[in-house]
């Protein structure tokens, strides 16, 4: 059996965004030499979630403004998280909604993935470093 | 190690709907030959999701009408997505609160399950060819 | 490839409540003698979820609030499900926002976490016996 670790780093310029790292773990999938086997990518901070959606602005548009009707970010007083320096509660409930990780097939050295299926980056409380594990088992 | 990889179809006369896939993928365990490991049992498509939870008629009611409540169908034009001829923005969000897979433990060359853990595959925009699939490792 | 089985154990005295499993999931993988590889822990049963967040009690009292908004107790009469004598429908709901289980990397013999991460059960239908199934996958 193999493995392989990497971690991928973020530092996004505003509170939330999504960065799509299809590419980045496919990556991370030819440097580990696996062939058959699992990926677990999550995200190694409580306020970000790692989701498989599609790449559509307007649907992207959607989720931000769904979650933020779900769990609104203002005002900071309506969580007892907030009550200290930190002022993030809203993104470790939306971080819920959408997951902390996900967990995809590896075929023949390859994301085995549906037609529309692409790995996303979703921050929720940005403008700090931020990062993603990427784990491979396989053969 | 062993790896083994199945693709479940469905195409379902309705747009959303419940099907129990527990015994086909307890069948994918037997023909893979494992008896230790994991399963991977993730939908294929992003508007459709692999969960886990029981039989019960009555929950599977409250799940739907709690479901529309947190991210209603219509009026499809509350949705950026939904301007072009996809109409199904409210099944992405429903599928991101219901989770797009489920990993289970392989104990025995069975599923792991507590006495009412069943698998379900839920689909929140049917009316078309869509798929799960099935990775299996262990040895 | 090594495989390594264990069920932890939670009888909790009230209705809903968290317990950081961490360390008991810690000591599984030593127990494991897994150095690098995959850890499964999920809950066995339908009405209790396995999520990763962090220490802090402000935090956990805003989860609290916020799933009961989303899917509140009462009035029972509201689910289906508690046609019967169960009356835990918005147990079924509440774990179905926070997820079933986490998978987390085993590296170097430990859980693989980023700073703040620290792994719950969450119960939300107690005053009974429940289980969380640990499993490990590895070399």
């Amino acid at each position: 059996m193999m493995t392989y670790r990497k971690e991928l780093r973020f530092h996004l310029n505003k509170r939330r965004g999504l960065v799509n790292i299809t590419e980045a773990v496919t990556e991370a999938i030819k440097e580990s030499g696996v062939k058959e086997g699992l990926i677990l990518a999550n995200a190694m901070n409580i306020t970000a979630s790692v989701f498989i959606n599609s790449v559509e602005e307007g649907l992207h548009a959607d989720f931000e403004k769904w979650l933020e009707s779900l769990a609104p970010e203002l005002p900071y007083e309506q969580y007892q998280h907030n009550t200290d320096k930190e002022k993030n509660a809203d993104a470790h409930l939306k971080r819920s909604i959408m997951g902390r990780e996900a967990v995809i097939a590896i075929t023949d050295g390859k994301l085995d993935f549906g037609p529309w299926e692409q790995l996303f980056y979703y921050e929720f409380d940005g403008l700090r470093h931020k990062r993603v594990l990427v784990k491979i088992i396989g053969s």
